[in-house]
């Protein structure tokens, strides 16, 4: 009996995933978190707390929670990629992807020979999926981020590369990369017409299309909108603004 | 010049003091939520995740972030009250005080002979409190639970132990206790009067009374009632609330 | 639905279980192992080097790798026990049990009022068993050594305690505490009848008999004495030896 | 071949030994230390930043760097210090003895039956010892301090208690207790008397005598006293001094 | 209101800045050295041995301690110059720096389009400077270490780089790529002149000079040399130093 | 007196060294594995779950329980090479070898100038070494992988570049990249021929040969073939393996 990713099992028949980013170093954050019903949790090893022997106890508790773990890495780094595959993330997300080749790096990163370039030895990967094939354990979901000027001029280029799963889109860095200030859902025809073409992109090459958000009603309309892969907001924010907010319950009356 | 303790001084002056509970073993999640504007942050280290070496980094995040902290002890212990004292705790809550012999037990292990038992060596309390002067180090407040039937019963005389800064409800121990399934705000009528009898104790022995909750509503009908030491939730619940609530949302469209 | 502890079960359906004793503070190494099979893992907090910041990232660990963990404490003390289960234990080891009436304070910091002293709080317990019903979170296995003179003096009054659910022997204190060198199974009769006398008390008294070993052989012969709760060995004695005889191997050919 | 233990061999040969005191939850700050030179190391899980899980591999790096640990715990618990002992202190210090029964308490947590009752599972302790002989096990240090008014006023009995091996003055508690200001070596005749009080019981009972200095000279000085365990401070404190004195350089020109 | 780097606000305003190097990853390490007063604490993550993980809680420390704090990167690398800065750091030292080109690289990582390349998600750093203002995020401090021959040859068109705000020397580095041995004040005039010749580069460039020095005499004949950015020596340095110093105290007599 | 590298004074002496690969996160299973007797204890920071602040640990505990240890980098990075060996590796394994510039290029990470362009600071290699001398220093093994098509089609080459020490064998990779199934022993001649091919490379160029294997009459039979550096499992298998066979044998009596 084969292994099944449930991210990419839900995006070749087509279903929508709503997932959560993690920022907190905390594997009980995580395993509370992986509680609440999220299609998958994300480790942001770029922007968010959490380094790599953090990681380790966090996908253990999303394992003992019961959501599918992936990971964005600081860098399109084989030997990054391949460390926190092995440690049984289910997949990886490549920030600053601007081209085809960068794109085919990544995904060379995900996959052993003759297809990639991945070294084997898949200490915890091997042990959650059941079998140390290399054509099991190379069903992870490689995500690259489309987030500046070039990556969106090459963005049809980067989603028709062989072997890509998703491409996902930062908002602010895109914001920030067409001379706006960052945010989610910028109202400049500009950014709304870029998060768009690279939607089109991924249809067009049968990949999914993923995007962050941070609250619940922007991800509803980012997943109407095409999306198949939303992030609906991450845990820290969530705890700052629901503290905040009964905070001023209790202090305003 | 001398310390001056945030809480004992608001608490003196009799205004309200505001915080939150602790039970992630993080140091972010404190400088996170320390930002939020709380009086306090009571680190839990009897029903939160929370053991001395996660707490260390967790008083330097509470320090860094600007808020009070004080911390939770598992048992009336006066090696665990000193420990914890001397690494920069600003008080101690000190569960399951049943009479006032348990009271000066506790309030024997914050304060150094003639008053108390305290044994001297405050290696990270000095250096917040700018002072090796015993009476100025013995500025921490504390804090005794009631919440069995046997506490209530003596509560009186728990109150009136000398250098007993307050008394904190355990609104669901004191359920259990009462017979109740646990909750915050029970209906009935001898947990409500349980409830309004500790705060009298601590009104006629002037004293701060505090107590637990898990929302702002719930805290501002505390304060309303004349608690001045009022929890509005612990962050764990913060973020998995939040969490919930804009999931659904993006589920449920 | 209600909740089921899979050691009481067992022990209530009169099957046996088999365990594994956890001395290393890692939750890798827990993961690992309680992917092997054993009905039960048991963090040594007493002897192992594992302290409460190391238990909680293996007690997620455990509930990842799907095998029932318990926590031997250090000593029998209502915090420490309290604390433990709270975090996920499904059951404690409380060493150097000598009285009936120890046993009973055992008893107590397992389970809430009326019936012990509990005090409430299952921030992990809560999540796993998906209850904060206090008759749902106290189904936790309360386990007691009898390791001394004095404990198998009494050990038929001790099996006679309300609410016990085990009694496991620690077979090197029992010789050590009979006038012997340390070991799993001395020949001299006083240490055969000793383990025996115990074993009978727990049958009298309709609980489970348990009982520490570190080999295989030995463990099928205790479960053919008729324990229903046998150790195997230590994560960390299984390691060292069969690296010992692998170098062995590769050194004398 | 027997163990023997470097500090109990050095005071039965009527050596001097000059020791650290450590603070800093740090294994590289503990092995650079232990290449000073020093005759032991001393955890402080009293006073110091230190719980269990730092002190495992803090006793690691005083192994690799090659000075002998001990470690003071926080209370006269047996729990506490069998555990420390499994994991290879090679001594104890137990502050707060005040009576001989509470020394013999501290002494009985350091021997196994039937002289004391520590419990047998030495995890570290018989690797670093070499035996898991309970006679080689139990040659570990018991020191208890001497630091209250009533412990000086029962420090002849305590001295005597069989299986003592030092007495350590706190001067500062010793200070406080007398009703002085803390500090090391205070004026006050009373305090100059209650030290060499405490010196010559130990003298009279055959056993070590063992102090707290902050500086070279003053060991010195209580090395010429006749104390034959002599801290010279700790390491957190060197570490603050020197970097004062080099930035006030810098910085005065 | 504008955030205002304290380091880049001295050094334009010319004055002098003196530091400490860390290399023991201990946040309360971190916290006693930043009460010393030093005006930067830089956290080494090249030759120290501190890693990201120790870092954040060491940031955290800093903050609570009240110094600056920067770090030294292991390597000219986009993705970890990024990921420290988001974790607070106010600067960042990077090594081996042998041309402009490098240089630019180094400059791109700190700043985000159109001025360089850094991505943005600044999860510490935004809660530290007070805003999201991308403007304001990127005021911290892009320092290059010119530590070889080629970078010497090539440090006068290094120092006109376009946002670099200093150059650091490493004197032994430097010692070493002339041929010498290792340290930090060569006598032989090549050193001599090298170092002479980096810092007349800052002074033509308008930049500040900045060396590592293990004394404070040293770092004072650095400060009267010109240079504004003086380390005073590393807290291990430090603690070891003064412990042998008291240690041959107590010793010697 | 200068400083001898035991493994490469072994290989000197035409020594077999046998090893251990360790895996797991732990500097308690590190300092265990360290007293069964092996020459070599490799950290295995590509595959395995160790990082840098796990690393700091497990090489004190080598320290501690006396064996070399050596660590797999994740990529063949400079920086990532320099910290470890800064840390006290007494050699680092570098995978993915294809060509002799690459080979190159880890020589030159772990030798200073001239010879490379390893940065100094030596900060744990100096106490550990007793030396600052760089000639000292730079005593550590060169140690490369080739375990692809390209680097066996380069393998002469490789092993004549100047200054590496040893190349070796990961076969499950070498067996992928050949277009077979993972593992250590294949049959298929191409596998056999490619490890001889290797092995007669290394004995042309004056080098050690080193090789994978995961039990110990494998490893016998590479050191009968000529092999001078075999490892004979890794420390997370070797407790699995013991902990199904024992359980087995209790289960199946």
């Amino acid at each position: 009996m084969s292994f099944t990713n449930p991210l990419l099992d839900a995006w070749s028949r087509g279903d929508d995933t709503l997932g959560v980013w993690c920022q907190l170093p905390s594997s009980t954050a995580m395993e509370m978190i992986a509680g609440v019903g999220f299609d998958y949790a994300c480790l942001d090893m770029q922007h968010g707390l959490i380094d790599y022997p953090d990681a380790v106890p966090m996908l253990q508790a999303a394992r003992a929670g019961g959501v599918t773990p992936i990971a964005r890495v600081p860098a399109n780094d084989a030997g990054t990629i391949g460390k926190i595959l092995d440690a049984g993330a289910m997949g990886v997300v490549v920030p600053l992807v601007n081209t085809p080749e960068q794109a085919a790096r990544a995904v060379a990163a995900c996959r052993y020979p003759p297809v990639g370039q991945r070294s084997f030895g898949p200490i915890r990967a091997g042990m959650l999926i059941g079998s140390r094939d290399p054509q099991e354990l190379q069903k992870v979901a490689c995500i690259v981020m489309v987030e500046t000027q070039e990556g969106l001029d090459n963005v049809e280029e980067i989603a028709a590369v062989d072997g890509l799963d998703a491409i996902y889109v930062g908002p602010s860095d895109l914001a920030i990369g067409l001379g706006m200030a960052p945010g989610y859902e910028r109202e400049e025809p500009a950014h709304v017409e870029a998060i768009e073409r690279i939607r089109q992109a991924c249809a067009a090459a049968g990949i999914a299309a993923g995007i962050q958000t941070d609250r619940g009603d922007m991800a509803r309309r980012r997943l109407d909108q095409g999306f198949a892969m939303v992030t609906v907001g991450h845990e820290a924010g969530f705890m700052k603004r629901m503290a905040q907010q009964e905070l001023d319950t209790a202090r305003g009356g």
